[in-house]
């Protein structure tokens, strides 16, 4: 059978998702550790996409595939049993049965990320490493001229200009469901919902939208950006500390 | 001159506030290591009050006495000053000159805690080390018994049965001005508020209410155990990492 696990874990301590060869620890290879010690075989775990080293989930999607010889637990009871063999910063929220046709990454309608932004010259301490701590100058006006520029990347489009330099893959249209800018206080927290998104993309969209927040760019040159299709067009990587996969949705 | 410096800090690496004979890592020993750093002397740091090994403060209130000659930095770049010299789990908020016979302890006319419980079987990888997760049974109406048992702590009363046993006080009288009890969701939050606690207030509070919620106590029981003044009467101290030092208040 598969089930499909949602999880929420804190980014600071891993080195991001997926598996890697040097054995460093990431999600996929401590949930797959407790995976093991929790239905007693080899377990194999696909995750909803591959966060980077620091990045947050409060709503990530994985499958687990098991056989017929593994432990039986009830599904409702999977969630508190992982709880004893997984460390303080991962935890499982729920668990459903599905078709073993499901694929946890193509499978995916559309996916929400929220990016939070802590402009004070101090940091909280209670916020360290789950925000990007922006300590530049940013116009009193910041967070509606970023939700102006926000506005301009909504749409279908090729997200050439928000992508990774080097990253090999042929098709950059994406569709960008919303793109919306809040500020509370200090906090300026940019929300993004698209089926899809390329490597780095919330980072380096998030990275554009604080220099119109501090008047380097106006909502019109998003546009222009987007129309270079250069990565080097677009402001720069905003760090992984203050982005968090929010919602993972499926058909039905 | 004397400076009062607002802290915030995360009291999960720290052992209390209080200096140590043992040379262990305490928010006193931090804080004044970076003020002698910042101001160029040798700095007295005295705290409002002395919170033990993981517990947070919000708002902890301290002062710092300079000599004439120490380094000269106007009052509203001090917390970014510091924020230089200080780790990222703590925080100078703010600074202002105090009358040189100012205390930041005898002076205090109020403070009010926090104490937060998260009350679901499986913890969230967010609030650990900054909730107290409980996994035991409540009942539905939890919030409103302790919030029923809550009422029955205010008033001017002698706590000695709400103090760590052996603590060596002589008048256990403090008048608390409300203690109350909201719930959101799987949070349940403590707010009390008194003119001075005794050792583990708080915390055996917080340990005594939630035995009314899982219905080992009523609130008629508050009173009864009061009338004890005995530290035995009272429930468990619960654990540190649920307690915020949430407001410090002086006259004027």
């Amino acid at each position: 059978m598969k089930i499909l696990l949602r999880l929420k874990y804190l980014g600071t301590d891993f080195c991001g998702w997926q598996f890697q060869p040097n054995g460093v620890r990431t999600v996929q290879k401590t949930l797959t550790e407790a995976a093991e010690m929790l239905f007693g075989e080899k377990c194999n775990i696909t995750g909803c996409s591959r966060t980077d080293s620091g990045v947050h989930a409060l709503d990530f999607a994985a499958t687990v595939e098991l056989s017929d010889s593994a432990n039986k637990i009830p599904l409702d009871k999977i969630p508190t049993a992982f709880s004893r063999h997984l460390p303080s910063d991962i935890s499982v929220t729920s668990a459903k049965e599905v078709e073993t046709g499901f694929h946890p990454r193509y499978d995916v309608v559309s996916k929400e990320y929220v990016y939070k932004i802590y402009a004070s010259p101090v940091c909280d301490p209670f916020l360290f490493g789950r925000v990007w701590h922006y300590t530049g100058k940013l116009l009193p006006d910041a967070a509606e001229r970023m939700k102006e520029a926000a506005a301009e990347i909504v749409g279908k489009k090729d997200f050439t200009s928000f992508m990774a330099a080097g990253s090999k893959i042929e098709d950059a249209v994406r569709t960008v469901h919303y793109c919306d800018v809040t500020r509370d206080g200090d906090m300026i927290t940019i929300r993004i919902a698209a089926d899809g998104f390329l490597y780095n993309m919330v980072r380096i969209i998030a990275g554009t939208l604080v220099m119109s927040g501090s008047g380097k760019l106006s909502s019109h040159d998003i546009a222009k950006i987007i129309d270079k299709k250069d990565r080097s067009a677009a402001g720069l990587t905003a760090p992984p500390d203050g982005l968090y996969l929010n919602k993972v949705i499926y058909k039905g």
